[in-house]
């Protein structure tokens, strides 16, 4: 898994200059259609990258996304209205039985199909119209993390492909702030000791960040068995907080940007409690370590990350770059507490790399 | 909160019969009305309640519904189209800043608009166009119950003006199955005594009782904080059962109908990993008793509430109508496993009744 991690930074970069021609001959294409809705179809570790594109292509396309829900088609065989829609499929072994059903009655609906997967002769990529290839390389590590970034750098060519103001030139800062990341690894590596007997905990993050929360939590949950919550600042306030108590693990994605205000009311909400955080955050973020000294740390990423530091990026959301990043700091987490644990978090008990489902 | 759960039939068929002339005039106006998509938004329980209106609305009137991230037009500010869909906001106060802030982008959008509340002075219905009120009184406890039903209601109402075939002597059935449901009362308070330690647990549902294991877990944290997950079983397999062990509690919703093989199978796999399973169910699904009785006890509804128990229920999922009673029992339960803990489930930790968040 911690090899897999370290690849990220070539992986992206091979996937950026591998798939941008299929970006620009998408967006051709997508000029030509009348797309109304983006139905995003995944499972597992894909549906939490499902739910970051779900944040990037409404803020950057304005065209409303809906997660869908595999069940209504593969269950119940409801006839869904789908002919104005963009669906896509994303799945790292492209043999997800249910999202590749989801895709089939997409096609017989009159619906536009898009595949994103690892395997570019999987039966994902055969049904779809289209395909984007993550060109990570094989993954054999159980609980995903390069086909995870890999997936979020197909949903930001996707979002060029709809009309989004992203740049080549922008998405090449990606590889750099990903290795930036990596240069956490030995604080990491330090700092999980101390979460050694933990066995439940909370993942935050808002907004473009929501799915890294997710997907932060997963890791949690497949490599170390921890008993791991997410969810958005916001609906944490709806109810869940009343079982968080003293000492309770919360890890907190706080970029620069528009979510910064609700992610820090969080931390202050955490601190009353006496819960105990680690934030994942980025040199242009430099409000989180003055205020919040008390029962909480940062792992910075050694970076500025802010969508301003990009050529262009002067109306793009700040946090708009930093998703990719920002997991890295809890792939690292999540591979080394089951380490501290000593687990194997290749192999997680219960599970097999290519999961089928009704 | 015990006296608002047995409140529920009463309150359900008087938003019944109050609002029935509101979802007949409403199914006139949307007739002449385009309507490509509805976004559903709400936070908390009401979120839960828009997750089984997901369901209900792609299954019977073959919409595709997206479940509103509200940050997308709360904090980031973009120019979602909404031009074609239907926007409803769910909201037991009507007071909710996040959602009726959705409400209002959407109707300077162009969207129509409908609240489903339990407030008719509130901001909610004021912004809304239309409104479909929850009539259940008064709630004192801040862990919803009798709003929540009230609201499925009024999302069975919406299905029938959005064209679904479902038929006023059908839903009158509802206030009958929720009370057979509050029978169990008895049996329920001797079973919770047995996970007075409980710590953690997880809640599996699938198709239209999916949400409903979003809302047991969301009960079990504020009345008595137990770390609940909550998961489809499709979902629970690609990853996160791995946290699962010996003893970990399992709480399933296993109704009648296209559901119950996967739930099945996951019952099975549960008792492999010896994890122990409470699962609801009602007299129409008898497989539950006589496959699993190792490690797994059942809470039996004491009615047959398959779709095809009404009039003309052939055509309808069996399972159409059992969400609203089948909450009732995990209601009862989290109620009960408060006093077991010596907690009091009216008056959580940290929360409040009316929850405003950015």
């Amino acid at each position: 898994m911690c090899e897999e991690i370290r690849q990220q930074p070539e992986a992206i970069e091979r996937t950026l200059s591998a798939e941008w021609p299929q970006a620009e001959k998408l967006r051709r294409e997508f000029e030509a259609r009348k797309i109304d809705l983006v139905i995003l179809a995944a499972r597992g570790t894909s549906d939490n990258a499902a739910q970051f594109g779900r944040y990037l292509l409404e803020i950057t396309t304005g065209i409303p996304v809906s997660l869908a829900a595999p069940s209504i088609l593969t269950l119940y065989h409801s006839d869904l209205r789908m002919k104005n829609a963009l669906v896509v499929a994303i799945s790292q072994s492209g043999e997800s039985t249910d999202t590749n059903a989801v895709l089939e009655s997409a096609r017989g609906a009159g619906a536009l199909t898009v595949g994103i997967t690892n395997e570019s002769e999987s039966a994902l990529a055969r049904i779809a119209e289209h395909t984007l290839l993550v060109r990570a390389g094989r993954e054999k590590s159980v609980a995903a993390t390069k086909t995870y970034t890999g997936q979020l750098t197909c949903l930001y060519l996707l979002a060029y492909a709809l009309g989004a103001p992203i740049t080549r030139d922008q998405l090449n800062r990606l590889p750099d702030w990903t290795a930036s990341a990596l240069r956490l690894e030995s604080e990491i590596n330090t700092r999980a000791e101390r979460y050694c007997f933990m066995k439940h905990a909370v993942c935050i993050g808002r907004g473009l960040n929501y799915a890294n929360s997710f997907e932060f939590a997963l890791k949690l949950m497949e490599t170390s068995y921890v008993v791991a919550e997410r969810f958005s600042s916001a609906d944490l306030l709806h109810g869940p907080i009343a079982m968080l108590e003293t000492a309770f693990p919360a890890f907190l994605f706080c970029p620069p940007g528009v979510t910064w205000k609700p992610m820090s009311e969080m931390l202050g909400k955490l601190r009353e409690i006496g819960a105990e955080s680690l934030v994942i955050t980025d040199e242009s973020n430099a409000a989180v370590d003055t205020n919040h000294k008390a029962k909480s740390a940062a792992l910075t990423i050694p970076a500025n990350l802010s969508a301003s530091q990009t050529s262009n990026g002067k109306d793009l959301p700040e946090d708009l770059f930093t998703p990719i990043p920002y997991i890295i700091p809890a792939q690292l987490f999540a591979a080394k507490l089951a380490e501290v644990k000593h687990l194997d978090p290749d192999r997680p008990r219960t599970l097999n790399k290519v999961t089928q489902t009704l």
